[in-house]
């Protein structure tokens, strides 16, 4: 891989960090997911610079996983909101979210719970195979190369997922 | 919230990015994960610099998210590993990979796939409720506080979670 474009990878981790993978982006799009619509309110929760928060709104909305409405004139000032490609995104926040509850919080219990409106129940969102709906753990699941696949840009990555073949080759 | 402390932070969120939340740390991860086990065919992959590799690595090990075994002796050599900790951290990377399959890799079809070893078939990992098992996607969850909820440190946010539990009372 080279150096730093992560936007051109053939890899989706390292595509997707390109827009979130940095210290405050999450937590930024954290606030928009959980209502935090304006720019005061989220300055005052996270307690960073009017700049760099100006910075990271730009860039998310530049990526098109937030959306704004002004409500207001003179100045202008405007409510963010996720778009359909932001509420994809903030599944990431969910998979950060379930890493916290189990190791920083398992004695005290997690900070947020979520209820899951068709079941109607608290529960843990979990990352789970979308075929028989299990949930899934580091080792359920077997790697191989995809159509974007690309082995000659990765040769690392590319014998390291073979092995995973050779070991269990497809029934 | 205060500034950049994230270690201690009520927020499971913020607490994993102070972890994972760089752009090289998931990168290395992912390669561990997917069986890149040595220093130097991760230094080789990711195209960083020995002095960056050694450092997200060190940090790593202390956060007891990958262990190491010495391959060699006279120089030292190892083999760095997930641990159990790492292998749920490994969750946050399919969360990434789930979302830049979706959004980068749509047409084309994404890099890596994932054959379940359970249900033996190829198929796409996602978020979903461990009560019911179905996939969850932004909107299908009502955050509301749990336990470790500390509203005096994070009144904004407290009150965003709020107006959902008054919208959605509990049933």
């Amino acid at each position: 891989m080279q150096r730093s474009d992560f936007g051109d990878q053939p890899c989706s981790v390292a595509r997707t960090l390109d827009i979130i993978g940095d210290r405050w982006t999450p937590l930024v799009l954290r606030d928009i997911a959980l209502g935090l619509s304006r720019f005061s309110l989220i300055q005052r929760d996270l307690g960073l610079s009017r700049k760099v928060l100006a910075q990271r709104l730009g860039a998310l909305l530049e990526h098109g996983v937030i959306d704004r409405v002004p409500y207001q004139e003179h100045p202008v000032r405007y409510d963010y909101a996720l778009t359909e490609k932001g509420g994809d995104l903030a599944m990431v926040l969910l998979a950060l979210q379930a890493f916290g509850d189990k190791w920083f919080f398992g004695e005290q219990g997690p900070p947020l719970q979520w209820r899951h409106r068709d079941c109607g129940e608290i529960a843990r969102l979990a990352t789970c195979c979308e075929n028989c709906g299990k949930t899934v753990r580091a080792g359920d699941a077997i790697p191989l190369p995809g159509p974007g696949f690309e082995p000659e840009r990765a040769p690392e990555l590319a014998a390291a997922v073979a092995r995973y073949t050779e070991q269990a080759p497809t029934p």
